[in-house]
């Protein structure tokens, strides 16, 4: 048996046809909100989008070009496409909504369900730093999974200004174990976390509020709650950003998916305001996920606030619910004499059907086949046909 | 300037859009031809699928896994396709219609608008070797073309065995030189080829029927003639298929599009028997390619003939006729008092209208805009619009 390599994947008919269809909807439903679908190469420079795209260095696959120098396999779109408006959409106005469909590529994923090579449908929206900017792209993300076919879904917000103002506050020139305890967020480890802080040296006040972080989750009242947490003016300004985005995500009817929750870290470094991942129910990995990265498109010469998300395709295919189309297949067999006959049948059935036909070529000798089901259908050589077309007297 | 590799490409929103429209139509054309889409990892092991693609060893990206295994970027989809049809689909009665649509790589190629990475749109039927299944593809290969927009196009048929038995009759154990003719064929380098024949050891009848191959295009008639000078039993029955796979495309209707040229080589070493090209008007490159290749599926341990073609997708997008969908754009300003009137009101467009609606919020104090552009159509900053909606007062 031919193998392919460990972390890479197949997908036959059924599986890679509804990963197209739903491919289609979500930029179909990007498209609608003004989003424009841009393309950028697979290989990047290492040194310029590689490291951009604050992916862990063993996670990369890195290959030399002929003149010696280090390419990578793309890790994510958000850095390439920060390149493109900086380059080649320079003259371009700001904002600028353009989206996405890309095979992205990580090495050693352990999550559940990950592969090597993965698919990604996405936006970015450049040059707007506004709450309402981050509303319509949360807003779009979840129309986006809705016409994906997943029925059931929860998006969180989390604000990395507002975590990082409060493990400061409480933990100020002791960045080590801010990071220990950023590391316990990022992995849902509160457990651990609690022993962090138990470990540590603390007076009352600061071990109080670095206890209460974890209970800052839920509604708009999480915000509040943290505002009385909070002394600095700017994760007092990143609060009310983030309830500004809360109150309009109500206006665009999409309240009842979303739950606020200032424990989450974010998987990007380049990250840093509000950030969200959506999750269906009963999934344990994020079917989506982004947030706004205001500094990135500065490290490639163009300064600009922007926003975006990712869906990762291959994940919502297996909980999406989509029936697949009803297409009907039809069978065309013929003798070498009537040949003429049955190929012009199968051309204007192709013409005038919404329907796959096929036509095969039977040799004298041979059994024509095929054989009826008892449910109205044909079989013929393994596969079920809606109706069949004999040639052969 | 942040610089992408040399030798990739970004495609910006109106050239993605024609590239999309145009793989999309030519996938529903194949999928009403009976071919069902199936989707292959961009990575490949080297020792298997690498070498089976039969690509040059130099054109090949190289990379190692973490076991140091040598892995390839594919840089081509027939030899993992075959992969596919002797593993996962080993169960599955043959003939088997398959389509895919891919990004492949070759390093270094020096023709006229060639890149690193390339999109193929192609499909694979695998399980027939008979002339109808040649003829099938050559005519799906058409109506793909016509669907893609291609107005003017001309398919030229060769055929491996024909060519081959040519060259040993006429050169018996001198397998360098016909490599070194071969060669000459393969560049289209006629002059080359009779400097080649001039200096060459020949009795008369050898150099004559050597000099007649580069006379063998054209109709029908091309066979006849190659008929007269091919002497072995192998090289004859491989001219009746040809001439047979020529009757059948008259039947299809693309007679018109297509003609023999036996000086043709084929540029990959698993072809075997029928191969052919697509050309537009006046371009010097093939658009789209293909051919019979009855031994590769043994090496992936499931004997069977078969047969199959790829469109160059991005060399297709240069010259094909597409006028871009009418979509309209809107666009809905507002202040932050009108809020929630301007997010529903985009909404309901979106569901509604067959538009491309973005909201842009505008601050107090900054000017609104737009600009009417004496069209009937507004200006937005630098952008067009078919209609405003203002939501300010």
């Amino acid at each position: 048996m031919f193998e392919k390599p460990r972390g890479v994947k197949d997908y036959l008919p059924d599986l890679a046809a509804k990963l197209r269809r739903i491919e289609w909807r979500v930029l179909e439903t990007m498209a609608r909100w003004g989003y424009r679908q841009i393309i950028t190469p697979t290989l990047e420079y290492y040194d310029t989008v590689g490291l951009a795209s604050s992916t862990a260095n063993e996670r990369l696959f890195k290959l030399l070009d002929n003149k010696g120098t280090t390419l990578v396999l793309r890790s994510e779109m958000t850095a390439p496409i920060a390149r493109v408006v900086a380059s080649l959409l320079k003259d371009e106005a700001l904002p600028l909504r353009l989206s996405h469909h890309s095979n992205v590529f990580r090495a050693i994923e352990e999550e559940a369900g990950r592969e090597w090579e993965f698919f990604q449908t996405g936006v970015e929206l450049v040059g707007d730093g506004s709450p309402e900017a981050d509303a319509e792209v949360i807003a779009l993300m979840a129309e986006c999974l809705k016409a994906a076919g997943v029925r059931e879904f929860k998006i969180a917000l989390g604000h990395i200004g507002v975590l990082s103002g409060l493990l400061e506050a409480a933990l100020p020139e002791r960045p080590d174990e801010r990071q220990t305890l950023r590391e316990c967020l990022l992995h849902r480890n509160y457990v651990g976390y609690r022993a962090a802080l138990k470990g540590m040296d603390l007076a009352p006040g600061a071990r109080a509020d670095l206890e209460r972080i974890l209970r800052l989750r839920g509604g708009r009242e999480a915000c509040d709650d943290a505002l009385s947490v909070v002394r600095d003016d700017a994760s007092r300004a990143a609060l009310g950003h983030l309830r500004d985005v809360w109150d309009a995500l109500q206006v665009y009817g999409v309240g009842g998916h979303v739950s606020i929750d200032l424990t989450m870290v974010g998987n990007f470094s380049y990250y840093t305001g509000l950030i969200f991942e959506g999750y269906a129910a009963g999934l344990g990995f994020p079917l989506c996920s982004g947030g706004r990265y205001d500094n990135l498109l500065a490290s490639f010469g163009r300064p600009a606030p922007a926003t975006g998300f990712a869906l990762e395709t291959n994940r919502i295919v297996l909980v999406a619910d989509d029936p697949p189309e009803d297409g009907r297949r039809m069978l065309v067999l013929y003798r070498k004499h009537r040949r003429e006959e049955a190929i012009l049948h199968a051309m204007a059935l192709r013409r005038e059907k919404d329907a796959a036909v096929e036509t095969v070529f039977v040799p004298e000798g041979t059994e024509i086949g095929p054989e009826a089901d008892g449910e109205g259908k044909w079989r013929f050589k393994g596969r079920r046909y809606d109706m069949v077309f004999r040639f052969d007297e």
